[in-house]
């Protein structure tokens, strides 16, 4: 008898979101692929996060792949010349300065590329149209016009069964998507979120991702496994 | 006077197609930015000619990012385990052995990050859906959904007027790309379209991508200014 468990490609950045998503893929049955990128991203501990999240996470297997995205600089997240901003706003209808062009157009076109080389026909992606609703590449049309792009794009889609794009994240917020890691066992103290971590992988505390996350385990009544580094 | 010009990012593999894109892009008056891989192909002599070609033509710039979608194996341009065709039957119902998965998405995604990070609204690529009917990325209604994505996926999309993804040889044969490249003044030599090309550049005169080649300078009676091996 054959045990047909079908694979999923999962985009695994080392972060909160992306850990949940995982948990959600392995409890659905597939075979997990994580994918994660070295794009010279300033908090490139959470590489170090995607590994440990990818092994306790069950993961079949896990590629980190080199992207230069960086090189071409415009983002504060790569570009040393543009800081990351503290204790801003939350402005949802201003895209942040954190902002990576194209980023998740990218992201999901290397995970295609590794989804149809591997016979996986499912792509997992933790975008998050409630807390990142500044970012373009997180909304519910991108993910859809990335699916239909899939699908008119590859011999997957055009001889096969085709590509779906799953975004299950999209439109929870923060405390849920905690509450649904923990149902599913995550450990978020591997994961990283901070924009801006020490060398060690301390959290800022300051920036937005590492403020939105600190929220989110408070409204989720959870407590904040986040070790932060001590304020100046 | 401020004299605005248009900048476009034009995708250079070093082959006949697109060099004529980029005099195509030239003679529509931008600036343009030549964008090419090195993804681990086994014609990595094309980059060389990519070089040539770029500067030949006018480019402001040439970058050449690297790209690892060859590690993830899957086709015999980045495959060692899989043979190059020679002499094949064009079959056009049928995707090559030489498609590699999802590269055009992957390369137009590269494409819109460098656009929108250099301040560039047009992207021209030199897919063509005659020659290359067999594969799944060089049809019309890819290059409209990528379109759609695009300006959906970016800040540019959002904010701004948009991206326009610009295939000037979608729709014709090789003879009408080298008609319309000699007129613009395209130095053919320069170019490397071979799949299997020996160390030193020269064309094996087998593969699909030569007969390809060598049938359109027949048909557009130009003399055919590539050398090819000696016939062992």
């Amino acid at each position: 008898m054959v045990d047909k468990v079908d694979k999923a490609v999962v985009l695994l950045s080392g972060g909160l979101d992306s850990a949940t998503v995982l948990a959600i893929a392995r409890n659905e049955g597939y075979w997990t692929y994580a994918l994660s990128f070295d794009y010279g991203q300033r908090h490139r501990i959470e590489l170090e996060a995607a590994r440990r999240v990818a092994h306790a996470g069950g993961a079949a297997e896990h590629r980190i792949l080199d992207l230069p995205i960086g090189k071409l600089g415009g983002s504060a997240l790569t570009d040393d010349a543009i800081d990351v901003p503290k204790n801003s706003e939350f402005e949802h209808a201003v895209i942040p300065v954190t902002y990576v062009p194209a980023r998740n157009t990218v992201f999901l076109s290397m995970a295609l590329a590794m989804a149809e080389t591997y016979g996986a026909r499912d792509i997992f992606i933790g975008a998050n149209a409630v807390d990142y609703s500044g970012y373009p590449d997180c909304r519910p049309e991108f993910i859809s016009a990335f699916e239909n792009l899939a699908n008119l794009a590859t011999r997957e889609g055009v001889e096969g069964e085709g590509f779906r794009i799953r975004a299950p994240l999209i439109d929870m917020s923060k405390a849920d998507i905690i509450n649904t890691g923990v149902k599913l066992g995550v450990d978020y103290s591997l994961t990283v979120s901070c924009y801006n971590p020490s060398t060690d992988g301390l959290a800022c505390g300051e920036c937005d991702s590492c403020r939105l996350r600190a929220d989110g385990f408070n409204r989720a009544d959870v407590a904040d496994p986040t070790v932060y580094r001590p304020v100046r």
